[in-house]
């Protein structure tokens, strides 16, 4: 099943289609409302399921009129991986780590499916970064690697939209990877029992104009979902709700000779088999651009 | 005015006092409760104002009695400075920062006043750092420095325990921040009105089983609580009941030689002048502590 949160004439609502179909939904009010997707992963799977069940009982949501919204607007934890790649942590210059290197976005950063992703007044280095998301269904801590999976409920894709000089003037990257309008997540959820196990074995790209940019496939993860769920969890309790950002494979525009920021008027779009499509044109923050302080 | 949380007989409920005073309040559920300090913080000054003046009102709350929570338990964002006195940047490593060096903490891990940090299973490097906690009342961005404060509604205290080896081992702290039962947040908020402007010239101090092991001035920090709340603002849209927990002045354990950790039984305590002290015993995890994974 896949869900989609989404906004028409101002009035929030969820919407679900099986693989392949059309989405079908209501707006928050409407008797056929279940709640918001947040609140029926916490109530569990089969929530989740008879909600859907609901959903494709209403009328049909053409995800083209209405404004698709991120499909968790505030999870607990955004937890993002970074150089989860061994072709993206060479070109970043680090080393292959040995353990999951992991920084957090705030949920005032997201947005949802052909929502802009917004160039700062302040930064030209604004940079794509194609990722699949698991999303925790049930939470918990020291969870076994072999039961990692049995914790994730769906998937989804973002593009982690960083601004690269921010990024780099602290030893931390936290703020480079948190300006408003950068984390483009979307555009819904896809339950895990759609994909393979661990979303393992996806073509993932990201296109910039139509170019391709970023072409990996999920098998290329140094920490796959269950690893991250598993060692994770020997630190932090997962709580339903709670986004795993898995990381980006090589091709980031940092890396390039001569580097390529996305810049006002572009289109970008990153692609994760099985799951769909997540398209965000850029376009330039209000106000007048300045130099960085 | 001063606004604490608590539960008592599993029923969550908010006090007040004027500095000085005894504690007034109510549990959710009776009928003069005004709500939780997340939901008036998001209506303003006057609204907490109001509140305060409610609670009052109401029967004394000893504080001992009842078990303290974190003021806030979820706030939409947890933003930890690093390295932001320069005695701690040196004893760290680090030069001095040219900009702020921000890390996120998860809700996950807080705890309250009085309740245990938790020595993890798999880590013996428990480490304290005292710290001033700024809450933002009224969102924004793109905050001039010359308003900044009016921007702050309210002052507390942290323990940033740091599980040293975890923050290490990959080239983001995040892990080592986001232990559960590691985030010290309380004993509860002191609204900016009874502090110096920006809680400047503060004296603070962390014991460890009554030793001073860190003693500093809110003078010493590198970006100042305006500055921070103008400087990130350049990125992020602050919203209201954001934690700006605003870094550790020297004396970590990390930096001793030999270093020195917490361990179960002991007591650290940090303790701002005008604000309070926070009091919070070390236990061991439960469960068969083990070596590193």
């Amino acid at each position: 099943m896949r869900f989609a949160a989404f906004r028409q004439g101002g009035r929030p609502g969820i919407a679900a289609a099986v693989q392949g179909g059309a989405f079908h939904g209501f707006l928050a009010g409407e008797s056929g409302h279940p709640g918001a997707l947040d609140a029926l992963i916490a109530q569990g799977p089969g929530a989740l399921a008879a909600a859907g069940r609901a959903l494709l009982a209403g009328p049909e949501i053409a995800l083209d009129a209405v404004e698709l919204l991120p499909p968790l607007p505030s999870p607990p934890k955004i937890v993002c991986v970074g150089l989860n790649y061994a072709d993206h942590s060479a070109e970043s210059g680090f080393q292959v780590p040995s353990y999951p290197t992991i920084f957090a976005r705030f949920a005032s950063s997201l947005v949802g499916h052909c929502a802009p992703i917004i160039r700062p007044r302040i930064s030209e280095q604004l940079d794509y970064e194609g990722e699949v998301v698991a999303v925790i269904g049930r939470g918990g801590r020291h969870i076994a690697k072999a039961d990692a999976l049995d914790h994730v409920i769906a998937y989804a894709i973002f593009n982690d939209a960083s601004v690269r000089d921010y990024q780099m003037r602290a030893p931390q990257w936290t703020v480079g990877k948190n300006f408003d309008g950068t984390g483009a997540f979307g555009p819904f959820l896809v339950t895990a029992d759609e994909l393979p196990p661990g979303a393992r074995g996806l073509r993932i790209s990201t296109r910039l104009n139509g170019q391709v940019v970023q072409d990996a496939s999920t098998d290329d993860l140094i920490f796959d979902v269950a690893t991250l769920v598993s060692t994770l969890s020997e630190a932090i309790t997962w709580e339903p709700g709670d986004v795993i950002v898995t990381g980006t494979p090589a091709g980031v525009g940092l890396a390039r000779k001569p580097p390529l920021w996305m810049k006002p008027g572009d289109v970008c779009e990153v692609e994760v088999e099985g799951i769909g499509v997540l398209r965000n044109p850029i376009i330039d923050e209000a106000g007048e651009r300045r130099a960085a302080a």
